[in-house]
Parts: structure tokens; sequence; C-alpha cells
């Protein structure tokens, strides 16, 4: 199976290499030429422009840094456009839904096929071929990517038209960030209330409730550090656009919109370039209470 | 090593044999009197009265149903109070601080050792011994019952003063209470903007949020099913009693009180006596939004 | 029309005074006698216990300044119950529900007729007969001290049962407190997004939604300034109330809720013995944001 | 003073008239040039299209229904912009923020001067000359606007840059929007807890948050009448835009988003198009709470 990759960053670099490892014949291209090399290693092609790529291969997979990246490779000249009648189109970047719509119009315009596939996972789970895979567009695609959806993820997903793929991911994040609120309050109430709160988090880890988060953040919670895996103003815009879609569809939820205005004073207090879990300290008060 | 036990219901009944057959000697008494046999069977001795049990053992666990009957096996005639002088009681009931300060008062006065001790876990982790054990009061008392909280439970902690006991139960369930409500905002947000929801339940359990709740109440809440394992009413005051130790210890808990408001919403439906994951039909609407 | 008037405080003097002015014959008592002279000036006779003004006069009055001098100048020796048969009772303090049932129930076994009567307004309308009284309890001694309502009062209410009119003192200034926070957020948005909150003072003022609350504090409130005329903690107290009188009912609040934990907040910074309109204080933020 | 004014709708109609009845001359247009027709009774010239009115006099004022007509007047052929050059141009429509600022740079780029002015108040102080105008852009030609404002409203604000106008309205129509709902609250509150929901709106009117809302509004909510004046979905739309603001701003506003998740379960509840007290329906339950 012939298959083109377009960006080795962190990410792409390690899903392509595992699509190597498992046998696909990969052709890939990068914006900085000089990180294919070491794909090339591992038996990987390369193509001199994303035009050339997808015009070699039967469909193109993306993984890039953002939309303007997502946006350029596919509209610029030698672009993903040139050659992409008849060709499927995989973008597995984390964009905005705006971004997918514009590149799935021009794309089926074009003659093409396109299927948006945003993961779920950072670099390790990349390296591991455990991300979570959210596609959304042309089904007949999908169909067709699956064998390598199963060496880059565990799971993966088809959810219908465009833009479901970053509206899931909307939906779990909006759930993330009130779960680190309800969080940052319980081990708050739990330090004021004279108990102490690294034994509610041996409590919590023993029950129902248990899960990865508190596991992971709770510790460094309770130390004050905040070190950014997920930066707090990345989470905060997240339950903003999750709110917007719920008002778009007329769906209150107003324990997501108190997380939103506590991320909100979060970087009122300039926390936004930490780690979300520094919502955590605008629980915390002063000593002198009245 | 000689205990007592106070109180053969389905949890009560599950922990006395648990004890039995890791080779305590252990004295029982139950208001049903009949309820004993089943235990001497195992080896259990039966005592008269609850007098005469706390007479004859070194320390003596209760497991009662409730707050007035966790009162009147202390209070009654031939009761706890009648021979505690030097010897150690271990209260096991879920109670409200209120009645847990009365009793340890009262034991306290009479020369008696007082430990609460309510537990995390139903009747299935009695049966395994593998309940949480929140344990306040007597360290002395607590170092003691080591090996028996060792049986009964795959965990134990001790956590000061009597009340804590009870306020870590607040603090955990008003986490989880929250989380129902953000999970329930959830499910609506991706029904309501075309996405399945059981494909969110899946999604959600492969990522870094994933715990037992989620899994167990999805699926019957996807169904609109209900069936009262803790009921809603029950969680909304623990969520009033979280609260208010909040409001006594002047923490502000924005997400909790949005959540506890909901909850309210929902016992204004009608839903008190349902399962609290209930909460979830407040988020609904009618098909009509404008 | 002989009247008894128990209590010469602030309030109790202007009240017993504007009585004396329009005609009344008043018996007074207070437990300093020497406040009584000045009444006796304009016409007040004297008795020198409660029981003994109580037994001369069809009905009396009584303006204490907290729930333990309500119930001592009842329940003590020479109190109002010595000689309460057949008489009517009318306790205008500021007293919560339990105090007032507590006190209703006293008088009315010992075969007197009872009125609570709290009333909105403090010196200046005490003094200008433009207090609003809250009256609850028996109607016809209601309808037998209107003439004397209507002296001290702009306006008076019979709102039924005992316990009303501490419950609608409540919806007022739970209203009152959701006000006190909307307007807060108005006041640090205008703020923060670069229009000067003064005007912002000009412009609600000439709007449908202008109002006496938002033209007295907004002026102390830009320049942080908070002498407390209803302190914070007082105002706290009473959301609090108000929410757990919605608990009973099942009534959902979460605007109330929200302002209640932002109250919290402000006591967390040791605002509570400030006025209520410091709150605002939580709104604000350092310079920093991101 | 020669002044232009283009719009005869029900407001245009009723300030034009104002200015001519004050001694102004004027000169109008309207898109169906027949409703200018009572207005040359009052002693109006009228120009064949918005360019001639420019053309012709020192400033322009325009009120239009809606940002579309307000966009369409000045863009397109024979429009505002063909003229402006050296010429006043002034803005008193309600539009949003992205209209008033792409009208403003036309216009500006063209040598025009420009002012947004939108009016607090509809029909009757239209009529009555009691607008409250705020008022935003160009000093000079506010200035110079002065006399025409002082006949057009009781009062007028100048603002700053262009954009303050409606930045003021939301944060107006913020903290309204907050006390609706914490007015339901408190007569639901009422109601449920036994009170006459009717004589809390005599208790309100006769304390410090009495207010013409209140008055307005209370008691058609309580016969549950929602006749729109200001439709429920525009008010939520006011409450999205002013959250949106502080989230620019990192203001965090917990009361307002509080409110809007209630605005939007009245959306979800077929509400959208009534009027915005309609809200109401929301804290409402049926009677069987648990």
């Amino acid at each position: 199976m012939e298959v083109g990759f377009l960006g080795l960053g962190i990410m792409g670099k390690a899903m392509a290499t595992n699509l190597l490892r498992h046998g696909f014949k990969v052709t890939v291209w990068n914006r900085t030429l000089s990180k294919c090399e070491e794909l090339v290693q591992y038996g990987a092609s390369v193509g001199e422009t994303p035009a050339t790529v997808v015009k070699k291969c039967k469909y193109t997979i993306a993984m890039l840094s953002d939309p303007s990246a997502a946006l350029s490779i596919v509209f610029d000249k030698d672009g993903v456009l040139d050659h992409i009648n008849g060709k499927g189109y995989i973008d597995m970047s984390t964009v905005d839904a705006d971004t997918s719509s514009k590149i799935s119009e021009a794309i089926k315009a074009k003659g093409g096929y396109f299927l948006e596939a945003p993961v779920s996972g950072s670099k390790k789970p990349a390296e591991d071929g455990q991300l979570v895979i959210l596609a959304a567009g042309d089904k007949a695609l999908y169909d067709e990517a699956l064998p390598a959806f199963d060496i880059l993820g565990k799971k993966s997903f088809f959810l219908g038209e465009v833009g479901n793929g970053a509206k899931m991911k909307l939906v779990v994040n909006m759930i993330m960030g009130s779960m680190m609120n309800a969080f940052s309050e319980g081990l708050t109430l739990a330090e004021r209330s004279g108990l102490n709160p690294a034994t509610l988090l041996d409590v919590l880890d023993l029950g129902a409730i248990s899960n990865g988060m508190f596991k992971l953040k709770g510790p460094t919670m309770l130390q004050n550090s905040y070190s950014p895996a997920f930066p707090l103003k990345h989470q905060q815009k997240d339950m903003r656009l999750a709110l917007a879609l719920g008002d778009e569809n007329a769906v209150s939820m107003p324990i997501a919109a108190a997380a939103n205005e506590a991320f909100k004073k979060a970087r009122s207090l300039g926390l936004g370039d930490l780690d979300f879990s520094a919502v955590h300290e605008t629980y915390k008060a002063p000593d002198h209470s009245s």
C-alpha cells in the first residue's frame, strides 16, 4: 500500500515511522526537507512538493502543527489541490471546524475525497501507535484508510460529516475542564476543612471516580506546580467553543459555564500559559477569612 | 483476638463473616436475634445485649442502618454505654457528623475509646473485603483495629479527629456530583450537536478522564434508565452539606453550587427517588428550540 | 388607644415617639429604665416590667435588638408570658423564623395573640414613619394594630402565617444580593473594556433598571469604599438562608447560588465586615492578564 | 441648521419630526419615498438618494432598522459614500461593532467624519425627545451635532472611539438580563414558599431596589404573559456578546454566565421569540417535587 505523508514534526514523524515499520510504502514530504532523511532510513520515499506526493499515492495523510500550516499545504502553489482529482486526503491535524470545512470544500470541488481525522493523544501515544482517531467526512476513504489507522491508533471512530471530529474533541475537553474545576474545589475544601488533601487523592483513587487525570495532576497541583502540558488558555478556548456549540443548539450548560468563568478568572490572574490545572489557584484564598 | 460485632444487616453480616473466616473470635448481636444463627455456623458467639457484647470484648464494631439505630444501640437500656469503660467502640455506620459527635462524647465521658469509621463501598466490596475505611477519632484504637480493617477493606485511612471521616465522604461525593453534571452536559451537547452520545462514551473511555462512574452510568443514562443505586435526593443532600462545609470555611465553590441547583431542579421535576444520574433529565429539552 | 411598647433603642424610641405624637397612649418599658424618661416628656407612662406593660394594655409592641433579647423579654421572669392571656403581642424585631415560632407558640399556649412584624428601613424611616412592615400571624390582631402601623410605616402587609415575614425579607435580600453582583460585574466589564465606569452609572440611571441601590452604592464602589451599611457577612447569611428555603421547596436558583459563592469568595478575602458592595472586589484582577 | 435624515421608520420619523418642530431644516430620504410626505407637511425637503442628501447637508443622521440596511445605505449605488468627503455621518441605528467599524472605516477613507450613536429607548421616548444617546467616534462631529442630540434625547454621552457605543449598550443589557433572572428566582421562591408573589412586587416597589423594569414586567410575568417588547433571543444574544467581551478582556462574570445559561434553557423550551421576561418560565416546575 502506497500512502503519502505530509508533515514530519514530533507527531508526524512518529506516525510515519510506525506506518513504515508495519510494511506500508510511504512517500513523505516536509517543509524542511532535511527532516525526511531519517524516514528514508526506514524505507521512505521523498516527494518534492505536496502536489507530487498526492499525485503518486492513492491517499495522503497530513499532520501539521496549526490551521495556517494546514491551509497553506493545500492552497499554496504546488499544494495538495494540484493533483487531488480522484485521490484521497486525510488531515489529522487539530484544526477548527471552519478550517476543516474550507479544506474539505476545496478538495471536493477538485474531485478529491476528504477525511478530517484529529487525534487524541500526544507524543508517547503517537510513538506507541496508541492514538485515538476521530474521523469524519468520506466514509469510503475512511474504510480504505482503516489499515493505516489500525497501526497509528488503538481505536478509530467514524463520526459522520466533516466537523464532527472537531465537535467530539470539544465535548470531551469540556467535560475534562469541568472535572478539573470540580477536582480543584474538592482539594481546596479538603484543605480548608482540616483534611489532608493528599489523603483525598488516595481516597479518590480507590473509588468509582478514579481516573487518569486526577492521578496525574493531583500530586503536582498540591505542589502548586503547573508545568504546561495543556495550556490553560487553550482549555479555556475549548470551553468557550463548546459553550458556543451549545448556544447554537440551545443547550443550557451551567456547570461548563461556571467552569469557563473560573478559567477566565485564572487568565486574569496571569495563569493562561500554565497548565490548565492552574485553575486550582483561583479557588485558594489568603488565610484571613471572616 | 476477641471482637464484638453489632448489627448483622447486609453489610454487617458480610463483614462479620469475613472476620470469622480469617480467624477472629467474634461475638455478635443483632436486634433480630435469628440473624445471628448463620454466623454461629461460622463459629461466632452470641451476646444477649449490646452491653454484654461490649463487656466481653476488647473492642466492638457496629454497623447499623441509620443514625437513629446507631444512637439507640449506644444510649438505650442495656446499650453500649453500660460497659464501655476501658473498652473500644468502632462505629462503621454512615451517620452525620452530629450523630457521630454525640456518640463520641458519651463514650469518652464513660471512660471508653471511640473511632468513627464509615466505609466507601456496598454489598459486594463488603463480601470481598474490598471496602475503603475512613476512620477518625482515637488513634490507639485505630492501631489496635488495623488487623480487622485489613480483612474488611482494601485500604483504611486514619483521618484525625472525629468528624473527619464524614467530611472526607462529603468531599468525595461533592466531586462525584459535579462530575455527574459535567457528564450529563456532555452527553446532551453531543446528542444535540448531531453526534452519537454512545460514541462519546467510547471516546471518553479511551482517554485520561475515563472512570468507573462514566462506564457504569453512561449506558443506562442513554436509555433514560435511573434505577436508584444512590438516590438523587441523597446526592443533593450531600452537595448541600458539602457547600455548608465550604460556607463554614469561606470556600467559594461555584461548580458545586451550580451542580447543586441542577440536582434541586431534578427534585422539582419529581426525580428525587431515582438514581442521582437522573439529573441528566434536567439538561434535556423538547425538540422545538428557537 | 392604650398600647405597650417594649424596647427603646434607636428604632424603638423613634417608633414610640411617633405613636405618642399621633395621639396614642403608650406605656413603655426598657431594660435600662433611664431611656424611658425622654418618652415621658411626650406623655408616655412607664411600666416596671414587660409583664406589667402587657397587663395594662390591649396589645404590646416589642422592638428588640436581636433574637436573644426578643426571647428573654418573653420567657424571663416578669416577662410577657405572665399576663398575655387574652392580650396581643407584636414583635417587630428582626429575628429568624425559629425564634419567631418559639415566641408564637409560647404566646398562643398561654392564651395570647401573636403577630411578627419585622420592618424594612432603619433609623431615618423609623423617625419619619416611613417603615415597611411585613406582618404575619394573627389577622385580628393585625387589623387592630393597623392604626398604629399606619403611623409607624408608609405601608404594612399582612402575609399570613408566622414565619412569612422573615421569608419575605429573605426573598427581597436575595434579589438584592444577586443584583449587587450583576452590578459589580457590569462595572468591572466596563472598566476592563475601556469604558468609563462612572459613565456607566450615568447611563444606568437614565434607563429602566435605574434604582436606589445602584445610585447609592455605585459612586462609593468606584472609590473602593465599602463602609458597612449592611455587612457583607450578613448579606451572605441571607443568601444562604434564602437558598436553604429554596432547597426545602425544591426551587433551583442558579443566579442566587453563583452570587452566594461570590460573597463567600469575598469572605475568604477578609471582606466580611465591610459593606456587602465589597463583593465588587472579587471581580477585579491584577493587570497582567494573558 | 441644515441636516440630513435617512430612514423614516417608527423611530426615524419621530426623530426627524422633532428636529423640524424645533427649527431644524431637514432633508429626508426613505427607501419607500411615500413615507417622506408626512414630513414634508412639517417643512422637510426630500432628497432623491442618500448621496444627494449627504451632498446637500453639513451632516446626515441615519436611523435604519438593522445592520444590512445600515450597510447598504452607505455602500450601495448612490449611497452615502458618494459625497461624504468633508461631511459628517451619524449612524444612530443599533448595529454590532463589526458593522459600525466597517462603515466608520469606509467613511473616513473617503474623507468623511463618522459618529456611531445608538440610542436607548423606543417609540415613546423617540416621540418625546427622551432618548439616551450613546455616541462614539469623531468628537468634533459630536460637538457639532449636540444641538440636534439635545432635541432628540434627554441625555447624550460621548464615549470615545467607535465601538464604545455598542459596548456600553452590551454592559447595560447584561446587567439587565442578570437582574431579570434574579427577579424571576425571587418570584418563584416566593410562590413556592407560600408567599403571594404579587405582594412581593409591592414590597420590592417600596425598597432600595425598586426599578422600572420590575414594575413594568412583574405584573405580566405573574400572568405568564410575555408579549415581546425585547425578544428573549435578542437578550440572550446580548448576554453572549457581553460574555465574549469579558472573555477578550479576561473578566470572569459568573452571574452573567449563569443568566445566559438560563436564557439558553428558555430558548430550548421554545420561548426565544417571546419577551425576555419569559425566562421566568425556566424557574417554574411541576407540582410534584420530592
